[in-house]
């Protein structure tokens, strides 16, 4: 309990060997599961169960069917964890109810989250992947197990998910070179990338017409905002992760520098701001009480729409007419 | 004239040499330039001015300035072509007006397209490549010129915007290792996909509001029908390439198996038809005297549209009630 950071640390050759030696697997996913919590356990677990180990893995919450292609020779067993490791879990706060039991007795965490919270005994930590599938793969790689379709796949998708397909600004060079040895192993990349890039769900499409004929536009089309009320939520019955790519929408626009979504909450709106390089959302959120990052930040405005907008509108002004 | 098609190839290393040994490049690109014809205009015009040569990118149509990052150390000089280099052109009708007099003096053509005519004096021609851009890749690495970021950039542009950001069927685990290696020469690969894939026009935000508003669904929600109407292309002013975008809307509705485009012309509608692998599109438009592709085809329907969403519902009925 009283090891440091450094102490904990665990390099690539050890994991492996930690593996090979283990027994009766758990693994744990991070609750709301996304395809780098699950394409690193399913990538694991198969290699482990190459090697003839016992393996399961679990989440709080129920996996999507989109990922079906990685479950389908998942085989659940009954058996007392020997070994758990914990992948893609930064804070044992994303472990949700169904694995707090475990959140005390982690061996192993391989992650790729610099806010990694160091709760596991050890902790294969590389900040600098793309995701933690691609510290995955180098584990794999270093057990010396035969590689397969399935396998591929399941690694593919943690990095091509929590890389925009390869769009956003985390990949590196070695997350191209780890894409091109998936694709010699099989890994069904055209189907993966259809499944999860090109396919929007029936709610997410009426947000997106709902939101977007709530599109106005202020600073001579620098600044776009949406809405999104409470009945809209309700009518689509649309989930949170899925309005998170709604509020990307207002920034996309050509020559929007500023992308204000207005989310209808009990009370008020909640604020979600997405700015280009010139502007800091941060510092503009800040103004009204919130805060976040450079790029993308967030406050609470418990007003109606209309001075909800005319608040924004004014911490706006100084910024927007200043250039 | 009279060679024939393997008498006209050549391999990366003839290309090489040829382009070692020539003088005076006009490298010339198709009609409507895309990421592809143009990164691989200037991967190679770069790679040839390294080499001391004079060379000149020509193109019947405008470049649009979202590609200013690579055409920003271009520098036009008026010389008599030495040799002429056709870049991602597989037939003389892609040469638009501003072309034409070059159409019977092209010298040589580097392509990826498998529909291309031959018509060149020389053709390197590498049909399983994504992009032409890879082929350029090859033969600059062949030349034995020295990578900068703005080769590296073009390059990168080429591969990225042929693949969808490596997200259709047609990268090959060598797209992606070529990617490695421009992200090692210095690609501005996070600032080229925010301009090609996470930015949209103005006009093309409005319409796809108003093509959403227009979305009906058919047959238990397995196909989904929007409209574009003349009136909604003239007040938002979407160019044609972005309309291609719109009717790619309703296939990628989960469930939905046929995406169905009724874009109002002169005297009835345009039909575009998209279809996941259970339908055949070009079946269905086959019936309504149009053709295409398995997964995109088309036909002209000249009646109103409550007529045209008739007929396309009747020649879809069989097929649809049939699962």
């Amino acid at each position: 309990m009283t090891k440091t950071k450094d102490q904990k640390r665990i390099s690539v050759e050890d994991v492996a060997s930690m593996l090979r030696q283990g027994e009766d697997f758990y693994i744990l996913c991070h609750q709301h599961p996304d395809g780098d919590t699950l394409g690193s356990a399913f990538g694991l677990y198969y290699a482990l169960k190459k090697l003839g180990k016992r393996a399961k893995v679990l989440c709080s919450d129920p996996i999507s069917e989109r990922y079906g292609y990685m479950t389908k020779d998942y085989l659940e067993e009954e058996f007392a964890p020997g070994m758990i490791v914990a992948v893609d879990i930064a804070d044992t706060q994303l472990f949700g109810e169904k694995l707090l039991p475990y959140k005390d007795r982690v061996d192993l965490c391989i992650d790729h989250h610099p806010s990694n919270i160091f709760y596991a005994e050890r902790v294969l930590l590389e900040d600098q992947s793309a995701a933690t599938a691609e510290v995955i793969y180098e584990v794999i790689e270093a057990m010396g197990v035969a590689w397969d379709p399935v396998m591929a796949s399941a690694i593919y998708t943690g990095i091509s998910t929590d890389t925009g397909c390869f769009r956003y600004t985390n990949v590196t060079a070695r997350s191209h070179r780890i894409a091109a040895d998936l694709y010699d192993k099989g890994a069904m990349a055209g189907m993966i990338n259809r499944i999860m890039f090109d396919t929007k769900s029936l709610s997410r499409i009426r947000m997106e017409q709902m939101a977007l004929s709530s599109m106005e536009y202020h600073f001579n089309n620098r600044c776009a905002f949406i809405v999104v009320s409470l009945d809209a939520i309700r009518q689509t019955g649309i989930s949170d992760s899925e309005l998170d790519g709604i509020s990307a929408i207002p920034r996309q626009i050509e020559g929007v520098q500023v992308g204000v979504t207005f989310r209808e909450k009990e009370g008020g709106y909640k604020i979600s701001v997405r700015t280009s390089e010139e502007i800091d959302a941060s510092l503009l959120c800040g103004k009204l009480g919130g805060g976040g990052h450079a790029r993308a930040a967030g406050c609470f405005i418990a007003e109606d729409l209309a001075h909800a907008k005319e608040m924004v509108l004014l911490a706006l002004a100084p910024v927007m007419e200043g250039r």
